[in-house]
Order: C-alpha cells, then sequence, then structure tokens
C-alpha cells in the first residue's frame, strides 16, 4: 500500500504535475491496414484522437484501391495520401517536409516485419500491432533494427497500459504482495463458439496460418496473457509447457490453449486461453498471490484492483486520485474516480506515451526516467518467444521448453 | 425483449449500417469556459476529438487573458483564437469565413444564459452544460429563443448517452417492463464529505449561490438523476415534495436531496442525491419496477442493464452487439463486448449525435426520424423546473409541488 | 477498524472461547401457530434445532384438530402434546413437571397479545414474531407485563442476529464511521409483483385487515427495515413522514411504504419498502454514512460488510474469525470464512442467545453484560409504534409525526 | 433451461411435494472423531440437527477419554454412550436394542478405513469424509464391502448437496449446455499462507503423511474439486497429467496442485487447487464450456447459476422456487429465494438424503429413482483414485496418467 498512501489528499486539480507531459503540438500519423470491415483499425484511430498527441494524415488501408480510398475518407485522410502500397508509403511520407512522424501497423501478422522494416528504413517510429511477427527470427531481425536506428518502436499490449494495472506492477514492485509464489492468468472469449460464416472478416486471416502465423488463439489472445503476467508480476517466463487445442468446431489452427509456467525464481503458475468459452467476451484476469497479499485484476472490470493482505479486510483500491492509487497510475487518468475509463482510454494512454518518447526522439531530448512504460520490441519478441515455446511443447508432447534469455 | 432478439446474430462487421452517418469533414467547434483547472473542459474536449466530428478551433477558456491564452494552447487552438471576452468571440468568429459552427458553454452555471444567448444571436449551434439556467425565466427564454432561432441546443445530460442507458429506454417503450409502477433513482457522491480547501475550484464556485444558483447538490448532480429517470421512463416528472439538507459541514448550499416523486399516470418514486456519502464516488442508479418485470443500471458499472422479467432468471444483459442489445444502443457502440466502453465515449456520443444535427441543419437536410435521442433544451429547462420545483418544496416544509407542462 | 484488528491473528481453534456458553441440557420448547402450509413455522423449528439449545416438545400448530394433529407429527411432537388451543397448551404445560420452558408464537399478527399473555401469566418465557402486536396499546401492555414478570421475551428481527449485522453495529459503535449523518435503509422484495391465488396461505392473512393489522408492507418487512437501521446505528427513530402506496394490484392493504426519517441527533434517512419490485427476492440492504466512513450491508450477500473509510480503499469485510471481525460477530459463528451461513444460521443465532438468557434466568443467575444483544420485547414495541406513526403519517397526507420516548 | 422452464409458477405452498418423505422417526446417530478441538466434528453435528433425520446418541469422539467425555456432554450424548475405542463402540451399539443406526466417521484420513470397516462389520450404515482412505486398495476393499453388504454408504462431498449444484447437474443432463467442451475447476484457499503454529489442530494431522495420506492440498480439497466437475459435468476423469507443489513454506505435503484433464469423450480442463493464495477462503469454482451454453458456480456464492447461452444475455439462476429452478434443487431447498442458504444446509440435504435411503434400508424398502443423488463409496474411492494418479503423474514429471474403469 505504500504506493498509494503518501497520495491520500490529492485532488483532481493536483494531478496535473504527474500527467505525461504536453507536446507542443500533435505529431503525424499514418496507418498501415485497418480499413473498412477491420475491427482494429479504428481502435488505433479512436486511440490517436483521444490522446490527442497525433494527427492521422496518411494511411495505407488496403491493397485494394478503391477501398483504401474510401477508409481514408473515413478518417478524413485527403487522397493524396490514401495509399495502397506501404512501401511507397514509407518512401513518400519519409520524402514530404510535412510527412508522418510515425506509423501504425495494423495489418494482419505476417506483413509486420516487412512494413515494420520498410518505415524503420525510412527512419519513422512504429507502432506495431502483436503478436509481433510470425516468426521468432523476424522478432529477433526487428529487435536488432530498433537497437542500431535508435527509433521508437512500440507493441500495442494495450491491456497493459490501463492505469489499474500499471497500479498493480507499482504495488508488485514495492513489495506489496511480498514474495511471489504464484502467478495465474487467463484469457477467456467465446467468439468462436459457433463456426463463422466464411467470409468473416476477423475469423478468416486469424485462423488462416499463412497470415496468421502458426498458431490461433495463443497468438491472438495468449500472447496478451503472457505479456500481462509478466508485465505485472516482473519476471520473466522463464519455461513452460503447453498444450494447443481445439476444442470447438474443427479449425486449422489452437482456439484454446493450456500452459504451466515457471517465471523467473522458478515461480510457478497456469495459463489458460480459449476462444470457445459462451459468456466470455474479453475475459483476461490476472491473479499473483505472494507470502503477504494476493492480488487479482479483470479486465472487464478494469478500474478496480483487488488487494487481499493475508489476514486483513479485502480492500477494493479503485482508479482515482488517492485512496491508494500512486502515481504510476494516476498519471494515465482522464476522469476522476467513478467515471468509468475503459478500453480506448487504456489505448490512448499508450498512444500518449509513445508520443512523448517519439517526440523526445525526434528533439533529441530526453525523458525523465521512469515516466513510460510502454511495451518495446523486445516485449514483442518476447511474445513471438511465449508463441514458439508453446508450439514447440505442444508438439513434444506437453514438454517443458526453456525460453532463452537471448531478449533480454 | 423484442428490442434485441431480432439481433441476435450480428457481428461486429455488421454493425456499420447502424451507426450514426458520417461527416463530409470535422465541424469547427469553439468553447466558452473550461480553461485550465476547470473539471468538466477537459471532458468536453475529449469528448469532441473522441467522436471525430468536431476539430477545436476557438476558444473563450478564461476571463483572465494569461489563462486564456495557456488553456488555448493546451488544445492547440491559436493564439488570435483564444478570446477572453464570450461577446468578442460570438462576433469575431460568425464573421470569420471559417468561423465555428458551435459553441460549447462549460462555464459556471450563472454565465450559461448569457452565453447561450450570445451564441445563438450570432447564428451558432450551442452545447450547454447543465443545469440550462439558474433562473427558469431564463430557461423559458432559452427555449423559446431555440425554436425562433430554429438553432440545434444540446445539454450535457451525458450519462443519457451511455449505451445501455438507451437500450433501458428502448426496453422500456417495448414494453419489455411493461406498465411502470415505481421509479427509484439516486445519486451519490463523496467528494464533500470532508471540508475542502477553500481554493478548491470544483467547491468553490459549485458552492456559491451567485455562480450555483439556488441549489448545490440539487442542482449538480440531482439535476442528472432527475434527467435519467424521466428519459429512461418515458415519464414526465408531474409533482415532488422534497427536502434540501446539509448533512455535511456547514455550506451554504444544500449537500443532500431527499424527493418523493411522481411521474406522469401518478407513477411514485423516490429521487435521492447527496454528495457527502463516503464510499460513493459518482453512483447514479436507476432502478424501474413495472408488473412485467424490473430493471437496474449503474452508472459505475454502465456496460451491463440488469432485467429481471418476474418468474424467470435474472438477466444481464451487455453492451455489445446482439445478446438482447438492439439498435437504440448498437447505433452508439465503438467497441465490441467485454472491451469496456465508459465515461467519456458517452460524451463522445453526444457530441457525435449533435454534429449529425448541427452538419443536418446547417446543410438544410433533414434526419431519420428516431436516429438522435441527445436531451434539447427542452430537457435543459426541466431540469431547472425540478430545482425550483424542489426549492419551492422544501422551503414550505416537505409540501407537494406541481410541475407545469408549459415546457411541454 | 478497532474492533477487529486485535483478532486478526486468531484461528478457528481459539474462538471457543468467545462463544456464547453452552447449556447443561436442551431446553424444552413449545410452538403456537406455524403448522403445515405455514412458512415461518418449520423456519423457528430448523432455527431451534441448529441451536442445539431447543428440544422442541409441544404446539398448538393449528387450530384445526387434524391439521395440528398432522403438523406436530411432523415435528416428532408426540400426539398427547399436539394442542388446537393455546391456552389449554399454556396450562397444561405449565402444569407438568417436563412442561416446556419456552413457547414460540408464530401465528398471524392478530392473535400474537392473546397468546403472548397467556403464556406469560402462564411464567412460561416467549419468543414472539413481529410485529409485536397489531395495536400499540397491545404492545405497551406486553412491555409492562414482561417487566413486572422478569420473564424472557424475544422477538424475532432474526436479520439482526446476522453475525455481520453485530460486527456493524460494533464498528459504529466503535466510532469507526464518525458522526453519523444518514441512514438509508430498504427492504425490496416481489412475490406481491402479481396478483396471487385467493387461497395463497401466506398472502391471505398478510393482506388481511384483521388479522395482519393496519398496515400490509409496513408491517410485515417495514418493521424489519426499520429496526434493521436503529439496531445497526445505535440510533433511536424520533420522527418520520410517510406514504403508504398500493403501487402493484388493488389490495385491502399498502404494498409500499416510502418514508423520511429522523433519528436521534436529528440524523436524517430515507426508508423504503414494497412488494411488487421484480427481480427483488429479499433486499434488505442498509447504508450508513458518518463524517469518518460509509459501511453498506445487503441481506441476500450477509457474509460480507462494506466498509468506505473517506480516502482510503474500500474494505470488505467477510465474516470469519479475524481479518477486521471482532468479538460480537465471532460469538454467534458456527463455520470458518468463506465457508457460507445464511438465514436459518442468523435465526439459531436468535434461539441460540435467548436459550442463555432462558436457563440463567431459570436458573436466576446472570449473563456476563454485552453478551447477548437479541430484539427484546420493547424493540417489538417500537416495531409498532414505527407502524403507527407510519399509518398517521400517511393519513396526514405525509406530515411528520413525532415517535414518543416512553417505550424507553 | 427446460429444466426449470415448467417450474415457473410454483409458489412456496407448492413444494412439499417435491421435498424428500419425512421419516416415521428420527434416526439414532452414531459419531467416531471429530471431538472438541475438531474443525469437522462439528460440522456433521449441525448438519445432523438442521436435518431433523437424526438423533446423536453415541460417540467415540476422542481416543482421549477425559477429551471424549467432554466433547460427548457438548453434544448432550449420554456418559455411557461416550466411547473412547471404535471397535467397542461399534459392538456396544450392535447389541444395544437402540443402538446407533448409522455412523459418521470424522476422522484424520489413515483411520476412515478400519473404523468404516468395523461398523460396517456390525451391520451399521456409514456416513464417512474424504479422502475415503489414503490407499487406493483400502478404498476398493470398502467399495467391495458394501457391495456385498448391501449396506448404505455415504462420502461426505457435502458442496455437491447444494442445491444450485443439484441444478447445475440437471441442466447438463438436460443438454442447457450442449456437448461439453471445456471443463474447469479450481479450489482456492489461503489458511496455509503463513506457517502455522506447530500445535495447530487442524494443520497438525493434514500435514502429516502419516495420518492425512499420500498428498496434502490434492487430497483436502483437489478430491473436492475433482468430485464437483464430474458430478455436475456427468463426465467421468479418464486421464491426468498433474504437478504437485509446495508454493508456501517448507512442508512435508503438497500445498498445491496443478493438473491439466481428460473427462470421458477426451474432453479437456484444468484442475487447480491451493492453500496458499492470500484472499481466497473456500474458493470452490467450477466452469463449464459446452458448444450450446457456459455454466458457473462458486462455493463463496452458492445460491447463483450463472449460465451464457451463445447469443443470449447472461441469466442468474437464483436458488428458489420456480425462476429456472427445477425439482433436483427444488427438493433440497428450506427457504425461499433471497433467504440464504449457506454450506451447513448443504450438508444437511446430503443427511437428509442419507437418511431416506437409511430408513428406506432398514424397512426393507425401495427409494424412488432419480430421488437421491449422494456421493457413494465408489464416488469416494474415485477420489482416491484421482490422489494416486496425481502422485504417480507428479513423480513421472507431469507425465498423463489413465485412470482405470475398474470403480464403475
Amino acid at each position: 500500500m505504500g504506493e498509494g498512501q503518501g497520495a491520500r489528499r490529492f485532488h483532481l486539480s493536483d494531478v496535473a504535475e504527474t500527467r505525461l507531459p504536453k507536446l507542443p503540438r500533435r505529431l503525424r500519423l499514418g496507418v498501415v491496414g485497418g480499413g473498412r470491415g477491420a475491427f482494429i483499425g479504428e481502435i488505433h484511430a479512436m486511440a490517436a484522437r483521444l490522446s490527442n498527441c497525433f494527427d492521422i494524415v496518411a494511411g495505407a488501408l488496403s491493397a485494394d484501391p478503391e477501398r483504401a480510398r474510401l477508409s481514408a475518407r473515413d478518417w478524413y485522410i485527403p487522397d493524396d495520401r490514401a495509399y495502397t502500397d506501404f512501401r511507397q508509403m514509407a518512401h513518400a511520407e519519409a520524402a514530404r517536409e510535412d510527412g508522418i512522424e510515425a506509423v501504425v501497423i495494423a495489418t494482419p501478422n505476417h506483413l509486420h516485419h516487412a512494413v515494420a522494416c520498410a518505415f524503420l528504413d525510412a527512419g519513422i517510429d512504429v507502432i506495431c500491432d502483436k503478436p509481433l511477427t510470425t516468426a521468432l527470427a523476424d522478432a529477433v531481425d526487428l529487435v536488432e533494427r530498433v537497437r542500431q536506428s535508435g527509433l521508437v518502436f512500440g507493441v500495442t499490449y494495450a491491456f497493459a497500459a490501463y492505469p489499474m494495472v500499471r497500479q498493480a506492477r507499482a504495488m508488485v514492485q514495492a513489495g506489496d504482495l511480498g514474495r511471489l509464489r504464484q502467478v495465474h492468468v487467463e484469457y477467456v472469449q467465446d467468439w468462436l463458439t459457433e463456426a463463422l460464416p466464411p467470409d468473416h472478416k476477423q475469423a478468416e486471416w486469424r485462423l488462416d496460418p499463412d497470415r496468421a502465423g502458426p498458431v490461433g488463439c495463443a497468438g491472438d489472445i495468449g500472447v496478451h496473457a503472457s505479456h500481462l503476467a509478466t508485465f505485472v508480476s516482473g519476471l520473466r517466463l522463464t519455461r513452460l509447457r503447453a498444450e494447443l487445442l481445439v476444442c470447438g468446431h474443427p479449425k486449422p489452427l489452437d482456439d484454446t490453449i493450456y500452459a504451466s509456467a515457471r517465471y523467473e525464481g522458478d515461480v510457478p503458475g497456469l495459463l489458460w486461453a480459449t476462444q470457445v468459452a459462451p459468456g466470455n467476451a474479453c475475459g483476461l484476469r490476472l491473479r499473483l498471490y505472494g507470502d503477504r497479499a494476493g492480488l487479482a485484476w479483470d479486465q472487464e472490470n478494469p478500474e478496480v484492483l483487488r488487494l487481499d493482505v493475508f489476514g486483513e479486510p479485502t480492500r477494493l483500491i479503485t482508479r482515482g486520485v488517492g485512496a491508494g492509487v500512486g502515481a504510476a497510475a494516476t498519471r494515465l487518468m482522464r476522469t476522476p474516480r467513478g467515471h468509468p475509463e475503459g478500453w480506448i482510454e487504456a489505448w490512448a494512454n499508450l498512444y500518449a506515451e509513445l508520443a512523448v518518447a517519439i517526440n523526445a526522439r525526434r528533439r533529441g531530448a530526453g525523458v525523465a526516467p521512469g515516466l513510460l512504460d510502454y511495451p518495446s520490441v523486445v516485449d514483442g519478441a518476447r511474445g513471438v518467444q511465449f508463441i514458439e515455446a508453446a508450439v514447440d511443447s505442444s508438439k513434444a508432447g506437453g514438454a517443458w521448453v526453456e525460453l532463452e534469455e537471448r531478449l533480454q
């Protein structure tokens, strides 16, 4: 509770100081993928707008020219910056004086690596969807390119930008839970409960190994679960054994993953993700247990952390200034306690942090240590490592697979 | 349940058709009040941005020149459109070719009427905070001016723009509850539990009769409760008896209101609002009971409606496409089920609806009947009528006071 | 939190000392009313058995001989102690060497007074259902008789015997809430939502003024709400204004009561009870707000108290040893935390306390001060006073009615 | 929902017919183990009393004479039937005309087999705690003895006697969930979070391999989880792989088990039990997912089932007559909807069912098919099989272990 106690007497007007710094102007943003019919493109766009840190001014929203143009108009992008080819866009924008300063990659997974390379090569900072790539070698390649270029590269594990997830991470760091003993995470959905029509745009590419990569559920939502567990616990995943299952209708990729995991210090835990559990829309839930306290968070009720110090009453810590909530969370708040913030706000937090990072890099300026905590290209690569380990273990009948540290 | 059953097999990609129409371009918006230190100004600004229907291009954000300029820069408003006087702003903007097309009034209550008049006179559509005015005569005057001018005038009862509030209203209209028998609403907060420092910007004007009007809690949050009850029930408030109380520290205006109400058809109900109930941040909660079913909604958990058809299991209807959710709610959704939307999203819904109305008016075009359902100047005036009736009843020892129908 | 902190390191085996003392043997109990078809008779019987403090050995369970005999056999009462007349039972049992030591009165309300008199006159301790009587004069008479006889007389406000209600009361007494500012209580049910068949045994007498008394809902459940509010707050009800309403189908007595109340020290509050709110089975809910903290309890989730100290996280205090739970609650527990106790357990607590009182009285022994906290005949009479005040106020159009202190 | 729909218009007075039959008299019950200081003995005793089906008349409550006598007096057992040796008790009671008709075995695990044999040999029906035995061979032996003797033998998986667990089982059987696809169960506690004092009576024997058997957590609570999963799903456990872990302080037996399971038809699921997760008192939680619906139940909130038919609103089915609740649950109810029943009531249901079975056996009468559903000696033996398989798998590094069908 050390994190929050000092903040108790804060009031809303005191919060300004803990907020992220204002930019001198909004940054110019481009988007690749995510045009009409795509689910995630509009989410990126709303987050960028809500953050008030970006203007979306260019896009390669579809390979289909008509769709690309119409999608661009949806977002009030001028026709001459509505591209159909991401390489052309990277060149053209890099050449403009008012060219984009950052790009969002919202394509199907198999294109992430190529698109990222094109924009990194053009010196443009990148915001990329997860999973980072469909092969670990590509992910490692991106880590290397980012290191060499010095560019900003964020990965949209957006759940990690909920204020109360940051609060949870801060509390674990502060020792509020004591030494961690168990890490349990699950991500339970139901949208694949019934066979979807063959033209369902979301299901189509996410279940196609050529575009989604070697896994279905494990790559689509399993990586979120794995990231959240490591992000909040502060512990790296060191080994796992996994079963990739098809519990629902027959399909080319898994719709369910069961894994037993070990985190740094040999801390054990279970990880479960599925897309065929009726009644669960987006049930990403984390439970951590230490020798002093337990902590629980549920994405469908993201404003509240449950803290159970052993031998004391349960505490519900609600997003808001004071009352047990510290700076890591307060920094990312937009509304007072009881005025719910949601998923787009979490995304917008990620965009706001990336804008600060990008602005600082472009001005050659620094950022106060500890101010930003967005998922990096390394976090993205670790997700791909998780996927590969799960595939390897599942193929080996659930044998333990070690995760090398080469991404440190 | 008639509202939602047909929608059961909807998927996210089908929703486009039910959404509000896209505008040809974003509208130009000005803001009066709401500068640095104000709580509600930033909320308006975030809603406008998230809606993607407005660009904020001008503002009279403070009467203090320095504060006005700095506040404008916070929002990237050019210095030459950072006004310090709202009348000057109305004239100047009306004269520009690229002048604002709508204005937001986010000042303390006592200025609403004068600011609204200035912009209505300049032919500019208005988005105004609640309570509409501090005196009923002024509210009636605004109703008349809006009628004569034909301008759009929205009042920011933003809670009424939560998708599940719209769903509730649609279900009542569809008869899912049967004939209504009781209407219970409460709005419970705790921010005035302890005496605030004298310079607390929020408390300062909200507790000052010269700026807040004749009531404190009743005007600040009681009107929200009263509006929500009438909006969802579809029943006008016809009479009430009220006690205006100071339950917390001595203060010049009430911090608590208890009222017994009668709605059209003599349907009874209780209304309770307070700002001194520890543990309640923004507890706006509505419960309606009919002869067929009961319905409950809580603003702190706004994604869920509880429906209890007598003799059947409780149903939890969650925001999302299908599963009992109909068009009135679906139209205002941004994210799929389980990906929480919050309070800013509700505000942005209001902004999106007003943008459609303003765009249509300016183009001389119509809007499909039933498409828009934002609170109007009449709804705002009814709120002032509620306040006056509460004051009159409380002064008369809790006697019944009738609410005339002249605002129909 | 002072109540519980010291108890933190308690374990289950430590609890024995805080428990009620064991009796040397089970007491002999008789029952009047509550035979086959009655709802409440079986509840009394289960409570007596679970308490392990009583054996039910005699009964006048019905005026109908056949029903009386069959009902007695249901409880394994010998035929020769299955009476049809309560006066006969009082005489016969008083004359037996192994006669009953206490009697339960579970008849319709209008008989409570006469039955109580018969057994008090016979020197037998009484456990009586609420409301105590149908007229205040009768209630005052019983108070006087109990005083003069020195007999034990408990009234079955059984909700007051939930451990966490005792915990709430102890916390208020200990000052955990600070000075009380508001007392809100509601008791919401739905069983009268639809018109019941004319032979429905429960509805029949409860809606008959000749047997139920001058009120319906207010007497059946309103008195529970009123008692709970005063029991936990520790504040006497001093005045109220009330509306007795029929919100559901036409019926001879109210199915709904709205009241504005004032408690000692002029602390205000609302009281609402209704039987026609679909989705509410037994929604007795109490919320107290002080200048330091708020507290909430809900009978349908009786194991948990919600405590909100202003400026701190919400605390959920769960029934169980330690973790914020003190002696007043621990004394009445049967199972460890997380192993739910329910409504019959609360009843059994009342029976256990009354057994200790009755045993002590019969042995001429005392009871440790503060050990017992069951509702007395005075509490019962106060309930009747509440009913009379509600009737008077409602008839007078909702005027304030003072409650005299003559029952102190 | 087929289970409940027909029951919609039931009222409390209609329930009598669905209840278990009344016995002509209470049965005489003896108890072995469970004396003063034991946690579970008093639970058995309360259940027996609440059921109103048994009188406790004899006991071997402790091997220590003084403790045995005092414990017996706690329950008003006459001194001459307070035994210190279970074999002596079996003989003596079998010889009495008014001897016990059934015995409860509430000793530490390692004695279950010997005690059960003594009473079975004496022709006395048995109610035995779980796990049935500490070795599978002993369990198989008991199955055989029960078959040959024709005696009644119930095992106290009491959670399976909650009405809403019965309702869940009935709904699965009725096909409300469609074909089952996943079975998830967890049993999470925290009482071993900190090292307990060496003389802690509960921890002492439960962590001693000589008395608890080959496992700690897996045998104490894992078997409950495993039983619940199979009981509600109606599917036998066919294979599993398990890790037995010590997550908390060093101790001789596991405090945590992770298992991946396969049920009949190769339906997969996870099973997790732990005793070191702060904030979880008795978190036994089951989630089943079929191709039509999902279902969830939580022991700490046992009155409610959550049913999610895919594409429909969530349904909360609450214990009570009608409203989706069918005969299997209604038969075991004591109180109306909203008047909480708890854990002791579940135990009492088990006792009531066993009393019907014992009474019928002793009279040579039959029982209506489907009326009783208590856990049998075979269910007990399956629990021991689960334990052995978990031990074998854990020793083999988490290899799959098949569970033979010899207990069918």
